[in-house]
């Protein structure tokens, strides 16, 4: 465990060589999420796609530890909105994140509990900051190729997914007329500060 | 600087596209790290070289936040010694930190207050996890290319730069025969523990 260890990022797809924990998120867990609910029962009613996955490394979840690993959004829509992670918070609010785009096209949507709001673009070779406090969700905005990022946050943050999951994130991406596009959430809820 | 940020590593050489603090360190700053000091006095008498170069990102130095860039060891040697950085630990000891190699060829160099020590490879596609309580030191082991990693470490982290100044790193990489081989080094002295 404390033990200096490598990896390989191996291509194409950079899956860690080595990693401890594989999450599969698949549609039927993002209920509620997309804004196009009858896209969503439909898709659904055929099969329970895998939208997107998680190589972890673990390591102790205390201050002074880095979590990291690969996250892999594939490509795809529900409706006219593009395939995204849940997104979340870190419980301890007050915690970054570092993102390193390794492949694909896409955007990070971010906010925080005040209501600020942020989109930024994701390539390959570009990193993205997330400052503490806010919450984030990678979405997939290419039609064939998976988006990969490569994170660090603090061992100490841990994980809120349940506000986003009540409020929604106050913006979303969809496709119109073959472009990204943001635009706001009919449905997003300010929970008033958390 | 609480909103996010994006920059992009630009190649070949992975300079970020965007930074606040470029470190230059010289040949003259390395006075009592290389073993043969015939070798350093002669090739300082030339000129005052750089070995290495960081793009530092910068963010408030509070727990929570992460420090990030891009570090660089040009490639040479001192005698049989590859250039190298100066190494430390953190001045909170029990902090981690993550590279990801982005070019070149090296190794990091590692030990602990009380005497492990630990020497991984490092290669485009590799990332190493350095945890809390290890210093390290980049060693560009390659004759023709820069070494470049990507870091990030935990933004109260510090840099205790005096310890390793004072006893040296337990192992020095030196060439023989035309590939790099791990030595003891031979004035090291263990600080007892710090």
């Amino acid at each position: 465990m404390n033990k200096p260890y490598t990896f390989d990022l191996i291509k194409p797809d950079f899956i860690p060589s080595r990693y401890d924990n594989h999450i599969i998120r698949r549609l039927s867990s993002m209920k509620g999420q997309y804004l196009d609910q009858q896209a969503y029962q439909k898709m659904l009613s055929h099969t329970d796609r895998v939208l997107y996955e998680v190589y972890e490394l673990k390591r102790p979840e205390i201050v002074g530890e880095l979590l990291h690993g690969i996250s892999i959004v594939h490509p795809g829509k529900v409706g006219q909105e593009f395939f995204m992670t849940k997104g979340h918070f870190h419980t301890l609010l007050e915690t970054a994140e570092v993102y390193n785009c390794l492949k694909g096209q896409g955007v990070m949507v971010m906010e925080t509990p005040e209501g600020d709001w942020a989109v930024e673009e994701l390539y390959p070779s570009r990193v993205l900051y997330v400052p503490p406090c806010w919450a984030h969700r990678s979405v997939n905005t290419s039609r064939t190729d998976d988006l990969v990022t490569f994170f660090v946050y603090p061992g100490n943050s841990g994980h809120d997914y349940g506000t986003i999951e009540q409020q929604g994130f106050r913006k979303l991406v969809i496709e119109e007329s073959g472009q990204p596009v943001v635009i706001d959430n009919p449905r997003w809820q300010p929970t008033g500060g958390r």
